[in-house]
């Protein structure tokens, strides 16, 4: 067996699961975002992957597997080939020997609605579900965390044909609970929260988070369980507008205000009081450039994912259909359209479309857009569009004109009110995204022309539903919900082995006799078992144990006189001596408890 | 169940396996050699699987899965990412956002070479045998036959380490048990063949071939079982040299005469007096290009695969590792190099280096080859370098300088007679080839700088063998050897499904109940069973039945009456009616005894 482990962490490595796994001897890397499974992660990603197949199919999901070299022409015909290969740059692409495009699947709607379009005729064939576990391909801007934002990975994709949008709730919910079931049975602590749907597009998403403190995604939620929701996603009520301090318009002078906290210092206000107005530079995927300009009260922050996803509602009136790049604009950034560059805390949302003196601009005017929570300021303060003057005590519709597009576009807080109940505020977590769920409609079906007969003889595009799971990222998020100082704590379930023996003198016969025994007993009976009988110190075995994190560790020492062996439980480092000949059945019954109560 | 079949044969496929796979549902084309695996297909490719990777377990391998994506740099070390990207073309590469060069892997040498560079330090590390089931990716010149010759396809590979060629030879034999009882547990016929290693490199090489008339490849063999080579690989005793009817040394013109019938038609002798010359040019990864004076007997052909190995074997003099090109060149392919170009056929084996105008060519000398065959010629017939001339009564060291590479360049034919054996004659056969297993040697761990420590304390590189199983191909290829007009009869081990039941009338309650019970009763004893309750006639049941394959097909029809229902083996066709009390007995007893029998 190929066993290696690191006494020092990997300087590669920045969160704990992935110095663990490296050091341990779970996974190498190969290049950039890409890694080897060696034996002991080949094991856990099998179990896992189980687990999955098991849910799924108990869930009405049939198996199959889809090309990753996907024909460019599948993605032009959906409209995504662009966005993915160029804009986000998040597919691979290549040419073949034939000069023809390809792309490396980072997802496979194309493929599966393609095989819909071919095989599906008629709703006495619907609803399916058709999944795959397999290795997808994102060509990420900064790849890290291990196999946490790898450019190769393990997921599982699933996709459902529905003959309406009732049928698509049906299977979306079935997935949910298949997805509830699947972390569980992991082991796992999970919140389902509220999605962004982002470029895979369709209605209602949500994912899955594995909680665990170094989790790239913030979650906000209410304590009565009733709200929970991505960061990107979340909705609630801003805190209370204090009473503004000015009751006339006036313009002020306000030397070396640019940022909002140095100007509510200078003029004794509140953030609360004051309508921040930021610039920004859109691309649309024709090439259209856009400027926007939109304005937040003071307190808030813009939420970058709702602001985008309200530029993609407009794009058809700029004969677009997505967004591919949105850019804060400051003064230096503004050179490039205007011969009148501001500082961006001196903006007013009134800017003038004059400013805009380059013609390659949509229109050549602003599309502004207000958040909700500047609607019902009063006498607020704003930029003047000069730089060291502000306006105070403004008001709509008489100082300033309100723009015609309101949306939600704030990012919601820690602390704020929720929605549902004003009672509850926002609290925070941290997760790492192992599931989504998406209800696609008829995006991909009506783009590709995959269409059923339905009872009535009429022709209508399939309902979709796409439902993944980052099995590889999976894996590795139980090591960051499940570590100590010593190393690894597998929960049982996805455990390379529920059970290791050390010999700790193999010199000793009778300890290299009972370990062989118990070995073979064990494995016989499905308790997967290691044996280290390397020719190494006790301590050291001791060691590479808990690092590797086997749930129960069996020693074959001195206890052996009188017929007994330690055992030691990984995460609770409980030590007890139990008969050699009630072993087998002990931890047979250990292994089988835990995997139901981790 | 997403369950399509097709009444025509599509117009995609030529061969009787492809057409079948497609017209029973079991894959979809998706792009030139790009395959989706549907859920029929999918379950055959788990069961290959989990048979490959049981055998495999048990042979001491352990599974791992190794990165697609593969960083240039290491292809580099190795050197081959010339020959794989560029000059055999056969290695899809890609630039990533960072511009740096991926490719995708068509076999794993590389990167198992770094991991065990890594991890491998010490003789007591060894023997480690590592696989992985996996996706692999080439960009075939012709991508065609379905999986025989995809572009993307699943292989298993396995890579192991060793001490020294002793061990390596365990491996090995190992290895080669392992596939054989992959192969007869997959219930099929084959033959192991000795193999040329190609660009994979090493010693000594062995195919596994499944025997089809369809097979690409072509097998030579001997009825005493003792010999089977692959014919790029074969060697064999031509036949007996016929008495030369010329004595004496004489220039004679053959006007019309540029084939060896047309020749010996005109001079009234036999091929086997006649020294063949052929011309090549050879490319070397280097960019140098060596004009190739190639002399063999009349009567045989010359083997480029043998060509091809000699001439790497002195690539080392013109300080070239590989070679990228070898092709033949006629009277107007010699414009590039003379002025004085000749018809092959009028060419002797000593053209003067005279010939050679052109300075691009390798030092303006041909190398000479002469195949073993024409070495004892006596009296012989050749080109007189001269158009509608040929000399005959020839003799080497008189007339002509016998050139010093003598080597068997000749491609084996059926109805020679065996080295080994006199008596035996070689025989032919159609062959697909599913495995093929090297003595890899020390050529990757010595280019990457793999090395132990042996017992001594020495540094050695580390002796490798690698072993590969084309897992789709294996699928495909079991349909190819067994099928009748009505469709594909798969072999019990690996058919998707052991039982299909099939309710003629499904509006008869009481076909419907007995069905339903049986069908979750096999499924409940792990006997895997379909339900064909379609609202369709009896009759496109039995005919889909028999396209798809399964072995056993249960007809809940009008027997029913009589308490039994009819069983139908699909290889036999031979029908009986079996008690309903008797039957989830009898087909446990049916498919356990198949298994072992198939």
């Amino acid at each position: 067996m190929l066993f290696v482990t690191l006494r020092e962490d990997p300087a590669e490595a920045e969160i704990p699961s992935h110095k663990l796994l490296l050091r341990a001897g779970y996974i190498r890397r190969i290049g950039s975002g890409i890694y080897a499974y060696l034996p002991l992660m080949w094991r856990v990603l099998q179990k896992v992957s189980q687990i999955v197949r098991e849910e799924m199919n108990a869930a009405g999901a049939q198996e199959c597997l889809l090309p990753q070299l996907q024909p460019s022409e599948l993605w032009k015909e959906s409209g995504r080939w662009e966005t993915y290969t160029k804009a986000e740059g998040i597919m691979f692409s290549l040419i073949d020997r034939q000069e023809r495009e390809l792309g490396l699947g980072p997802t496979h709607e194309e493929v599966i609605t393609t095989v819909a379009k071919d095989m599906i005729r008629s709703y006495r064939q619907l609803p399916v579900n058709l999944y795959q576990i397999q290795t997808k391909f994102r060509d990420e801007i900064r790849p890290r965390f291990g196999l946490m934002r790898g450019r190769e990975f393990i997921m599982k994709d699933a996709y459902s044909f529905n003959e309406n949008e009732a049928s698509l709730q049906k299977s979306y919910d079935a997935m949910d609970q298949a997805y509830r079931n699947i972390i569980s049975r992991c082991g796992l602590a999970y919140r389902a929260v509220e999605a962004d749907s982002g470029a895979i597009g369709g209605s209602a998403s949500q994912e899955f988070m594995i909680l665990a403190e170094a989790g790239e995604d913030e979650v906000l939620y209410t304590e009565d369980g009733k709200y929970a929701a991505n960061v990107e996603k979340a909705v609630s009520l801003p805190k209370d507008v204090e009473q503004s301090p000015f009751t006339t318009y006036e313009k002020k002078e306000t030397p070396d205000c640019n940022t909002i906290e140095k100007l509510c210092k200078f003029l004794e206000c509140s953030s609360t009081n004051i309508v921040k107005n930021v610039l920004y530079e859109a691309v649309y995927d024709n090439g259209k450039i856009l400027l926007v300009l939109v304005s937040i009260r003071g307190d808030q922050e813009i939420n970058e994912v709702k602001l985008n996803n309200e530029l993609v509602k407009v794009a058809d009136q700029y004969q677009a259909t997505t967004l591919l790049a949105l850019t804060v604009l400051d003064e230096n950034a503004q050179k490039k359209w205007t011969n009148k560059p501001l500082p961006m805390g001196y903006i007013s949302p009134n800017l003038e479309d004059e400013y805009i003196a380059s013609g390659e601009y949509i229109e050549g005017k602003f599309l502004r857009i207000v958040d909700k929570t500047v609607v019902d300021l009063e006498n607020f303060v704003t930029g003047a569009d000069e730089i060291n003057y502000h306006i105070v005590g403004g008001n709509w519709n008489k100082d300033f004109k309100l723009p015609q597009l309101v949306c939600d576009i704030r990012t919601a807080m820690i602390g704020d009110r929720a929605i549902h109940d004003r009672s509850q505020t926002l609290a925070s977590a941290r997760g790492i995204e192992v599931g989504h769920i998406f209800q696609l409609g008829t995006k991909y079906s009506e783009a590709m022309g995959a269409t059923f007969t339905d009872e009535n003889g009429e022709e209508k595009p399939i309902v979709m539903g796409c439902y993944g799971v980052g099995v590889s990222r999976l894996a590795q998020a139980a090591v960051e919900q499940s570590y100590d100082k010593d190393g690894i704590i597998w929960p049982v379930a996805i455990a390379p082995y529920h059970v290791i023996i050390i010999v700790p003198n193999i010199k000793d016969k009778n300890q290299i006799e009972v370990a062989e025994n118990l070995y073979n007993e064990l494995n016989k009976i499905g308790i997967e078992t290691m044996l280290d009988d390397r020719d190494e110190r006790a301590g050291v075995k001791f060691k590479d144990a808990d690092l590797i994190g086997i749930p129960y560790r069996v020693v074959t020492g001195r206890s052996l006189k009188a017929g007994k062996v330690e055992v030691v439980t990984r995460k609770s480092k409980e030590s007890q001596e139990i008969e050699v000949t009630n072993l087998v059945e002990t931890l047979h019954n250990w292994v089988e408890q835990a995997k139901v109560n981790d």
